[in-house]
């Protein structure tokens, strides 16, 4: 069962005190695994999804049958530096199409036979702008997190998070930067593509959060000053499946700079979570680098949205659907070299 | 139509003749690409597997309804020279395996939601030992190749082609090694599992069936001589499918070497095909990369049976689902930058 969030602290006791996956599965399917009618290791990291997923779900011989998708949406005070190529209207708009069945996300949940819900959070009310202070206060911050925390079906056996708001690759960069340390440079991309000029101004706004912000509290606090509130939700979300022990595939930059700031609290946060994709935005590849993450897909995809996330939960479904649907070399009477 | 084989001439002509993709449905598909809600390119190689794929179907808009997976059997003469760590009646045994049900490449065909077919050649007549004279005689490899041609169901929108025969990664070396030059040691690995004695024979048998056979004609006269039964099938059906204009997933290292056989014959012979995996045998990606292909996966799947091919026919469904299922700007009334 799911706590309530009664305030932030309540929050980070959640995580610290999340249980870990069930070492009984784990070991089950590690033997089963072995049983199975191939080469060892013939079929890769499938082998190890599929032994994880058992770990997570308590089922040495799991299903995967209810996977569900949910798209976080935000507006940013940050938009008014210039920071991204699409005006920030288009994040309402977009809300409007996810509803319709119209994006990307749309067809990537249904391809991955996945229940998608959204959740548009006061888009009127853009955050505030990082440079001159804060993005959020605590009751926000803490609002947003809650909006994530309750979004996640508690009976879903996976969940991907994906998320809508534009400018919010600035805020995604921030986060990474204040936590990993480094250049504003590293840590800052062109986004839904602005140009040279618009990364230069964009690296700047970066480096001024950062200037502000960094080494002001933990990856809470990081998320509260330099974040958004689909990001906050996002990171509320895949903390609530860590609790409820449902793995999570994360999607590209800012799923992972929301899922940064949860590794920043709890040392396992996300070891529930496995990489769906490495995101052709700059420095998402070193972001899943410092969370130890190895993506399964790389594709070149840079939408959000949770797109990269749902396209691998086919992957996943394959992995389990081997490690419980094939016959040992004992049922299907075939000699084990 | 797909042409009668009557002889190994007429299969080198109709792949020759095969036609190209219609390049009204490219320009189409492109145009409406073009006009998604998503910023351009986000999807990255989504977009060109979905532009690629509406070409071959000529239709700009294509759906993917009916794949079809099938795998090829058969044994191999070398096997005599202790080339597997498995034995060769493991073969026909996981035939049995498929028709049950109970292999790998039943959950991953299920799971991609693609029909299966088995075709098992010649079981109890394995081919002769490369390191002593040709494979196959002209009659035989004619034969293999018709298995495949004719397995191709015309209805099929996407085909994916696996093969299982113990020792078969040795023929796929020596022909990969045969076509592309080098070394056997550079083309030769370890396939199901062989030790590094096992590993330095297989190299030995390798090199002496190239010494043999080498330099002796074209792709068909390398797959008669140093190829088996399974291997010509595939061949054959991936070429049945470029005649038919029906895409193809390529699987691994031994599908890429029957599939490298038809490069060898015409230019072009690969245009349908997408490489759907870089498996983890050795050098199957320096073979993708003597074909120009990039794998759509890299999961250390070092299995065949097809396993790496189905498992990318979700990622190919995902493209063409996102392609033709998206709204356009327009008709979602989101601004487009």
């Amino acid at each position: 069962m799911l706590p309530e969030l009664k305030d932030l602290n309540s929050f980070r006791d959640a995580l610290l005190r999340a249980p870990g996956p069930d070492q009984d599965a784990v070991n089950g399917a590690a033997d089963r695994n072995g049983q199975l009618t191939k080469p060892p290791g013939a079929l890769g990291r499938l082998e190890d999804l599929a032994i994880w997923y058992a770990g997570w779900r308590g089922d040495a011989r799991p299903q995967i049958s209810a996977p569900q998708v949910i798209v976080f949406a935000g507006n940013h005070g940050v938009t008014a530096q210039g920071v991204s190529a699409f005006p920030p209207e288009v994040t309402v708009q977009m809300v409007m199409n996810f509803e319709h069945g119209g994006a990307a996300i749309n067809q990537l949940a249904k391809s991955a036979g996945a229940t998608m819900d959204v959740h548009a959070l006061e888009l009127d009310r853009p955050t505030a702008d990082f440079t001159a202070g804060p993005a959020m206060s605590e009751a926000e911050v803490l609002a947003a997190l809650r909006t994530g925390w309750d979004a996640v079906d508690a009976t879903a056996d996976l969940l991907v998070v994906g998320e809508m708001g534009i400018g919010n690759t600035t805020p995604a960069a921030a986060i990474a930067c204040a936590l990993f340390g480094g250049d504003a440079a590293d840590w800052t991309g062109r986004g839904t593509g602005v140009d040279d000029a618009g990364l230069a101004n964009k690296t700047r706004v970066v480096a001024e959060g950062v200037a502000l912000h960094g080494g002001t509290g933990d990856g809470i606090e990081i998320l509260r000053r330099l974040g958004g509130r689909e990001i906050a939700a996002m990171a509320g979300a895949i903390a609530a499946a860590r609790v409820l022990r449902i793995p999570v595939i994360l999607d590209g930059f800012i799923c992972s700079s929301a899922a940064a700031c949860l590794a920043d609290i709890a040392d396992g946060a996300l070891d529930h979570s496995v990489a769906g994709h490495q995101s052709a935005e700059g420095a998402h590849g070193a972001v899943l680098a410092k969370l130890g993450k190895r993506p399964l897909l790389n594709l070149g995809l840079r939408l959000g949205e949770g797109s990269g996330g749902a396209l691998a939960i086919n992957i996943l479904k394959s992995a389990v659907a081997c490690h419980s649907g094939m016959a040992t070399f004992a049922e299907a009477g075939v000699s084990d070299g």
